[in-house]
């Protein structure tokens, strides 16, 4: 199996990831939420790129969450802090959701065969899941603002790593770079994290225990899958 | 100062070069042969992109050099190893180069305000130069056929360490994985470079001497330097 790794947004070519699966990385936080969200007993996840179009999507029995530049979106209910999405809050709801990159990233791979979502709370079961399918495998980081980020890269290190502890799998260049940055950055992941431009702007809000709780590895085993139902981008378990 | 990093030629955003300092990296192999060419007596390297073009420039004094697949052009005086590029043999001659990478790097680059040649050889002293300079720097890594390579990569990483020795640069976060990917295995670059698919290409073709050669470091102290001459782009120290 061959893994390679898109290092943000900007750098998805569509036509590459026909017949592959994609893992989507948006570590800081849109992975990590939706991970959580369904972990707690979501229904499932519906993301939007735009505000009007996740308030236009409300029905009964949602939550709508979300942000910008990092912040609470007006009239929402919950912001894009993992912590929000706790199991009394969520359980049995549908989530709503729009943020800057991951939605966005979503929405650039749907020609893969199939879409999963990853963060660090799951890249063990990620990496179980994906080893021994027939499908090489693209991991794309959503990255901030379309740009690289290296929290994202990390991340994707970590389920590069995990794969490779199951079975010597082909990496690409970046995908390689990745591995060898979580290989010899394990031990402290948040030491190498706290370099990233968007790990200090999350700080500067006050998200310290937020960033810390996005770093937790393996604490979960589903595998969020982006799904099509009637024409509209789901993502449940 | 602020150091950025270009992952690859297909990356490289003309109008984000203007006013910065460029610095460009294609360590397996043209900086590496432009480097050691100037260094031992070349008067100049001259890139150009076509074989004919090479071919048509050619005048008294000089020899053609370059690659096509890393293997020596019909017809040209020397190939892309760095080894060929001895002092007997360039010593006061003018060199006009083609590589499939390297040459399309600096005709994309030349928005930039400078652009200087970097590689392990002389990768200390392009910290020195670049360091205290008012302008911004970006690194530029060629790749191999567009692509990112890890070996240009760990180069990068291993000049914004010797900028980092000198001065707390501001690193964007690509140029902060490269910084943290070089501190991480200078002890043994070569182990890392051996998981890049153009090293492993090289080696396939009985090329270990000459790798071995471009991963040497700090054993030049010349600045390349790209300018334009009449019209041309010319290199020379």
């Amino acid at each position: 199996m061959r893994i390679d790794l898109v290092p943000s947004i900007e750098y998805i070519n569509d036509n590459a990831l026909k017949g592959k699966t994609v893992v989507l990385i948006d570590v800081l936080r849109a992975t990590t939420v939706i991970t959580t969200a369904l972990d707690n007993g979501a229904i499932a996840v519906v993301p939007k790129i735009e505000v009007k179009e996740a308030q236009d999507a409300k029905v009964e029995n949602c939550l709508l969450g979300g942000e910008r530049n990092a912040l609470k979106i007006q009239g929402f209910d919950l912001t894009n802090s993992p912590l929000d999405y706790k199991k009394n809050i969520v359980n049995g709801k549908t989530i709503i959701m729009t943020t800057t990159n991951g939605t966005k990233a979503i929405h650039h791979s749907v020609r893969a065969d199939k879409i999963i979502i990853g963060c660090m709370l799951n890249g063990k079961a990620i990496a179980e899941n994906v080893t021994f399918d027939k499908r090489d495998v693209s991991i794309i980081c959503a990255g901030t603002g379309g740009k690289f980020s290296l929290d994202d890269f990390i991340c994707a290190g970590k389920i590069i790593y995990d794969c490779m502890a199951l079975r010597e799998c082909e990496l690409e260049d970046f995908a390689a770079t990745a591995f060898m940055a979580y290989r010899d950055n394990k031990a402290n992941v948040l030491d190498f994290v706290s370099r990233a431009s968007h790990y200090k702007y999350l700080l500067s809000l006050g998200l310290e225990e937020d960033v810390k709780y996005c770093f937790t590895e393996d604490i979960m085993s589903i595998i969020p899958e982006v799904v099509n139902i009637g024409g509209g981008i789901v993502i449940r378990k």
